[in-house]
């Protein structure tokens, strides 16, 4: 089916995910691969997505093993971005714009989830990098005028996601964004994840620090030898 | 006493904060209002440092009567920043700039806690402001080149902070530096705070995502009606 269209703002948590196709561009790198596990898990239909229709395929056989289901299959980017409903973007920072320019007729009108992270790395560590529109999200968005482009999952540690010997992923993830109704769908996405909360965590325009929080938390990983995400405090 | 300056780099926790006395730049704002009621109830000797030295001297004083101690005291912000072991810049993203730069004398060899962040508010809320340096730690730092700028105590919440009647404020505060011996000593400052835990959240180039994701929390604040801040988790 497809994602929600009418207008329903005060649905918090009405949304069920696992009737809806998620697709996973860029879905055999890490955070990808992550995410479309626990989303496997969780009963949601996932299509990897990637370059590669092989490369994809043989990631969601290896998903489907992993997480003990059948339906997770892989294709390649433009077909996952037409089959799915609701389209992840985990691509790395190097060919987000380039991804994304490319498949903005099978995205139109799809909620777009950008997760990534505009970070270099040198001796020194992680850092952030400079963007022109803002932030990658901003940059989707401006690639993807007909889409409804949110922002998410960018602090949850892809290690742990990936670990499914462990249940639960203890984290909020952010879920920025100007269109409530699509902010809601991605919550629930990032609710059927156990243990991880979905929080709206503002208008698209502040999603760079977002992103780029995930430098410090790849610093604090280094210091403390931990997989660090991030909870909002005060909320029950 | 001064900070300590002698190198020990393992000493975490080695630092008795009590020992050291705290001078908060804009000390009668919001944030400077908080840290220095949570600083004095913990026995520490604070400076409120204040552009008009009567406006710090009254302030000083209600702090006295609400932490019930009577080692806070006020002084224009140039005294302050003299007579401070430690200098916390909490004043007005607006004034930041000009500010630091009149205090480079004073602050010497001093560690710098900047806890500004570079924020507007428009009718759709929150929202981060460029700068120029790459954050208000970095301006820091560029103002005060002999100086040992941190960068911190961004993501607490003010209110809760100044409210006395809570013991605890339980979340993380996120200490930004290049200097481990000066982060060691801001992360004290923050553990003596009950319930806040002091975490090194990497180096001053990766401050403005901190900073701004003060936007965030306040966009979280108005959607759910709560005073957010952060823990970090996987961190025992």
């Amino acid at each position: 089916m497809n994602a929600p269209t009418s207008s329903d703002s005060s649905s918090d948590g009405a949304v069920d995910p696992t009737t809806l196709t998620v697709g996973v561009l860029g879905g055999t790198g890490n955070q990808g691969q992550g995410l479309a596990l626990r989303w496997a898990r969780a009963g949601i239909e996932v299509i990897v997505g990637s370059r590669a229709a092989e490369r994809a395929e043989n990631s969601a056989k290896e998903y489907c093993q992993a997480a003990g289901v059948d339906h997770v299959r892989g294709a390649d980017n433009a077909t996952c971005a037409s089959e799915a409903d609701v389209v992840v973007a985990a691509v790395p920072w190097e060919s987000h714009a380039e991804t994304l320019r490319g498949l903005a007729d099978q995205l139109k009108g799809k909620i777009v989830v950008d997760c990534v992270v505009p970070i270099g790395f040198d001796k020194k560590g992680p850092y952030p990098l400079p963007v022109e529109e803002g932030s990658a999200a901003q940059q989707a968005e401006q690639l993807l005028p007909e889409s409804r482009v949110t922002a998410a999952f960018h602090n949850v540690s892809a290690v742990l996601l990936a670990d499914l010997e462990q249940d639960r992923v203890d984290c909020d993830v952010l879920v920025l964004g100007d269109d409530r109704e699509a902010t809601d769908v991605v919550r629930a996405l990032a609710d059927a994840i156990p243990g991880v909360r979905g929080i709206y965590g503002g208008r698209l325009r502040n999603a760079y620090q977002v992103e780029c929080l995930t430098a410090n938390l790849i610093a604090i990983n280094r210091r403390y030898k931990v997989h660090a995400g991030i909870k909002i405090t005060d909320l029950e």
